[in-house]
């Protein structure tokens, strides 16, 4: 099951990917899967967090720098999966770089 | 229906709030709705993005500055709506303030 990722001490990196899929998987479902796994294997990888409602999808990753974030980018051939997210599986989506600079949170004893 | 929001150039603040569900309602829904609409008519406010998938939730909203951000949370007695949901609400969450460096996206013609 899905929950907040345990996160280091600020600052790091998040990256904030919020899409709206068009209708279909035509191999998202796969490809995303990839990505993720990637992601976990890459230096500087510090957490990932996803959910889907509907159409909207909101997925955030965690990275020690911007060169981290940047290395995983391009080490997976990314850009190929967005040039086909932009054809076939997003209506639209938005790509946000941000350092983390204040955390906190609750966990139920 | 939920769609990326649309944020001015950064630099920008977006506030991360990720978390697990406990069971039931017990007014959550009710308060979040309340807690977005307060959002929406603060100074500074840009934007909210939020998508729940079974009991894991992810919302961002997004600031002007920290400003705007810390004036919305002492507003609204965000604090004892927090009171109420780590008691009652939540069985963990993460609350991630983050600077928004860089952003870019895409939408179908």
């Amino acid at each position: 099951m899905a929950t907040p990722a345990k996160t280091p001490e600020p600052p790091y990196y998040a990256v904030i990917f919020t899409s709206l899929r068009t209708e279909g998987d035509g191999g998202y479902a796969e490809t995303a899967e990839l990505m993720q796994q990637l992601a976990k294997g890459e230096p500087g990888y510090l957490g990932f967090e996803s959910a889907q409602e509907g159409e909207f999808e909101i997925t955030v990753s965690y990275w020690r720098d911007v060169e981290a974030l940047t290395a995983w980018k391009r080490h997976m051939d990314h850009a190929a999966a967005q040039r086909r997210g932009r054809e076939h599986w997003y209506a639209a989506y938005q790509v946000r770089i941000a350092k983390v600079e204040r955390e906190y949170g609750f966990e139920a004893p």
